[in-house]
């Protein structure tokens, strides 16, 4: 399976491709969506969205990660991450791929092993489970631990105990399959 | 000029299509986005992405016009609303018009003549503006307003004294052209 992470921004949105096989995962590419500086909000979400459909049509994920997002900050902020994110999931719904989202706590959760994990933590982490010789960029780091920690997810439901009539996705208590296009 | 007006919402988009000729504007077409109730916001997002699309290829406008968000009532509500604004910036770059915006109160001026007025009266002058049997429905008639204050901004800016070597567009003060796709 391969899973596709993105920390949406306006100014930088990070993406992350890995593949998991079994209780492995594998890193396939990173890296960060950077629109020109100084661009306009319309013209930076076109950059976005462009680069974003490149990425979905060369790596063919079968799933998207997108991190949740609670209004921390401010009002404005809020806004202006939300016009990103808007983007990120209409394209990520545009591929036809299921889109799931994890809280920031989650994430780190589970590349870390604690909800409280700094940014830097999170870039070590990454960088140490999918053995890259460097250190990841901030975004493509929180991309990357997105799609880890689906990957993770995958894992923990395929190993769980069957219960009732729920898929072995639909029991993992992290994972959330927002929405399937209909085809 | 052909003028389309958008008000983003990720449960209901309004747009307004007019057509300003020198001083006169004329009713061209209207109407509200409505992605299938109880869907998830992806699906809302690409809902209102494909409606749109739809609809700058079949009015085929000269110009967008988007009202300018403040993040009033909290910080969740403009994530939402920035999500569904992101999607409508993006369709409107993607169609390679210039994108306009201007404020709540600007619209209001322009329309009502106040910009304290409130939503009924925004609707009423709509509908006596353009001619309209009926009144039209909310966020339709809040995407008619953005497109007559724009057809205002560029009567006025019209009328102007032309100062220096800036154009007629550029002199306008509500008027704000914020891109032009590159092609």
């Amino acid at each position: 399976m391969r899973i596709l992470g993105i920390d949406p921004g306006s100014h930088a949105t990070g993406y992350g491709v890995i593949e998991r096989d079994g209780s492995r995962v594998a890193h396939v590419a990173h890296g960060t969506v950077r629109p020109p500086r100084g661009a306009e909000l319309p013209a930076r979400l076109g950059s976005i969205h462009d680069a974003l459909e490149e990425i979905f049509a060369l790596h063919r994920p079968d799933v998207a990660v997108v991190e949740r997002i609670f209004a921390g900050a401010s009002a404005r902020s809020a806004l202006v991450l939300g016009h990103a994110r808007g983007v990120a999931l209409v394209v990520a719904f545009r591929a036809g791929v299921p889109i799931h989202e994890y809280s920031p706590a989650e994430l780190k959760q589970a590349v870390v092993g604690t909800g409280a994990a700094d940014k830097r933590q999170v870039q070590l982490m990454v960088r140490r489970l999918l053995g890259l010789v460097r250190v990841p960029a901030n975004d493509a780091a929180d991309a990357l631990a997105a799609a880890i920690c689906h990957a993770h997810a995958g894992r923990l439901s395929a190993l769980a105990p069957r219960i009732g009539r729920r898929s072995a996705r639909g029991r993992s208590g992290a994972s959330r399959v927002v929405v399937r296009r209909a085809r």
